[in-house]
C-alpha cells in the first residue's frame, strides 16, 4: 500500500467525520441503554446511527476494506486484525460524557494496513478540535502542528487516570486503587477525563503528561495512541510489554524517560496488590 | 439590606466579570509559580491582574465594601467575614486547567451581606458559559433556568471527585483514598475536572449528581455553592454538619437523599481510616 493511497484515504474520510460531528451537536432527548453486560458501559441510538452512516459510505467507496466498530464488534464480542486496509471507528467516545452534555466526548477513527495504524483522526465537535496524525507526518490539532510537553519529571506531571474503569470488576477494582494510592502521591495533579481518545490527544498537545487507561478496546485508542507518537510521544503496554492495539492497556506519556518512571511506581504497586490478593487483604468492595 | 441593594449590586459586577475574562481569553506565555507552601497551588500573573482590577473597580464605586479575595487573603493566610457587604473573589478558579489550556477555569466572584451569600456569578470564558444565582432567584446558565437532575440513586450518579486535593498532606491522602476505596465500586461514574467553582455549577445543571471536595477555601465554594443551592441541589459539609462558607469542605448533589446515601458510605470509610490510623495500617505514601 502506497503512501498515496493512505492519503487518499485519509482524505476520503475527514470531510465525513466531520459531518457526522453534526449529529452529536444536533443530538436531543439523548437516552443511554447499559451494553455488555456491564453497568457503566453506555450505548445510545445516536452511537449506532454514526458507525452505520460512516460505514455505509465507506463501503460504497471501497467494498473491500474491513471494520472493527465499538458497536457492532463488541455486540458480537470479537474483532481481530487483518492485512487489509480496516477501518477503526468509535462513533462516539465518551458515551457517559455525552449523554450529561460535558463536551469531552469525540468520534474516533483510525485505519491499519497491514496490522500497521497509519492514520487517525479525533473530532470533538463541541469544541471544535480536530485531532489528526498519518504515520510520519506529525500529528495536528486544527491543521497546527502539536507536540507532548516532553515532561520527563514526574513530580511535575499532571497525570489523567480514568479512575471510574475500577467498577469493572475485582481485578481493574483492586489495579486501579493500588497503582493510584502510588502514583497519587508522587505526581502533580490527577485528572479523570472520562473520554479515552480524547485523553490521549490531550497528551499529544501538552494539556496532560501522562495518560492511562487498563481495560479499554481497540477503537478507543486505535486513533488517539498514534497522534500521542506523532506528536512526540511514547505508548506502552501499563505491564511494561509492547503495546497491542488489539488489547489495549495504554500508558501513554510526555516521554520515554516518563513512562519508565510510571511503570516503575506501578510495578510496586502491582506487587503489593499481588500480595495482598494472596493475603485476602485487598479493596474487596 | 434591601432586594433591590442586591441587585444594583449584582448588575454592577455582572459586566466587570464578562470583561475580565477576556484576560483568561488572551492570555498568552502563561507560567505558574507555588504558593502556599504546598507543591500543587499555583498561581499565575493573570490571578492577581484580574483580582486587582476587579477590587479596584469596586472600591471605587463602593469604598465601604469588604474582600476576601484569594490571591491577597490566601497570602496573608486570614479571612473573616463581618456582616458587611463582602464580595468573596476567586480571579481564576482551576489554575493548573488554565495553564494547560484545558478551559475547565473560571472567575467566580460572590457577595455576602449579614455573613449570608446573596449572589454568586462564575463565568467559563473558554466555553462562553456564564452560572449565576441570586439568593430565592434560582440559578441560570446564559440566562436559561437550571436545576440539578434531582438523582436520589447513588447507584446512578456521576460523581466528580477531586482526588489531586489528597496530595495535600497525609490527612488528605488518607482521607480521599479510604472514601474512593467504599464510594468508587457504589457509584455510576467518577470524574475529576480540577476546577471547584465549575464542579459545583455542573451538580447545579445536572452534569454531575454529586461533587464533593475537602480542603478548599471560601472562594472556592463561595458562589458555586449558591448556585446549586438556588438549582435545587443541597450542600452539606462533608462531615456530616452544616456547610460552613468560612471552612468549606463541601458535598453538593442533586438532592437531600443522595447526598444522606453518600455521608453514610463516608462515615463507614471514615472509621476505617480512623482504626487503620490507629493501627498505623494507612495508606501511608
Amino acid at each position: 500500500m502506497s503512501q498515496t493511497d493512505i492519503q487518499e484515504y485519509y482524505d476520503f474520510i475527514l470531510p465525513l467525520v466531520l459531518d457526522a460531528g453534526k449529529i452529536l451537536l444536533d443530538a436531543k432527548d439523548i437516552k443511554g441503554e447499559l451494553k455488555n453486560g456491564l453497568d457503566c458501559d453506555f450505548v445510545t441510538l445516536f452511537d449506532t446511527k454514526i458507525e452505520d452512516k460512516l460505514k455505509k459510505q465507506i463501503t460504497a467507496s471501497y467494498p473491500n476494506h474491513k471494520f472493527i466498530g465499538e458497536e457492532e464488534s463488541s455486540a458480537k464480542n470479537e474483532w481481530s486484525l487483518t492485512n487489509d486496509p480496516t477501518w477503526i471507528i468509535d462513533p462516539i467516545d465518551g458515551t457517559e460524557n455525552f449523554m450529561r452534555k460535558l463536551r469531552l466526548s469525540c468520534i474516533s477513527v483510525a485505519m491499519t494496513i497491514n496490522k500497521e495504524q497509519v492514520f487517525g483522526i479525533v473530532y470533538n465537535p463541541h469544541m471544535d478540535e480536530l485531532f489528526s496524525a498519518i504515520k510520519d507526518k506529525g500529528a495536528y490539532l486544527n491543521g497546527q502542528r502539536i507536540y507532548t510537553t516532553g515532561q520527563t519529571d514526574y513530580t511535575q506531571s499532571l497525570f489523567n487516570y480514568e479512575i471510574s474503569m475500577g467498577r469493572m470488576g475485582t481485578y481493574f477494582y483492586n489495579l486501579y486503587m493500588f497503582r493510584l494510592k502510588h502514583l497519587l502521591p508522587k505526581v502533580m495533579g490527577v485528572r479523570c477525563f472520562g473520554c479515552a481518545a480524547l485523553g490521549l490527544c490531550y497528551v499529544a498537545c501538552g494539556r496532560f503528561d501522562a495518560y492511562q487507561c487498563d481495560g479499554l478496546y481497540p477503537w478507543d485508542a486505535a486513533a488517539g495512541t498514534l497522534i500521542v507518537r506523532e506528536a512526540g510521544g511514547f505508548v506502552i503496554d501499563s505491564s511494561g510489554k509492547e503495546f497491542d492495539l488489539m488489547k489495549p492497556n495504554f500508558l501513554a506519556t510526555s516521554s520515554r524517560e516518563l513512562a519508565q518512571d510510571y511503570l516503575e511506581i506501578e510495578r510496586i504497586a502491582d506487587m503489593e496488590m499481588n500480595e495482598a490478593v494472596k493475603r485476602n487483604q485487598a479493596f474487596v468492595p
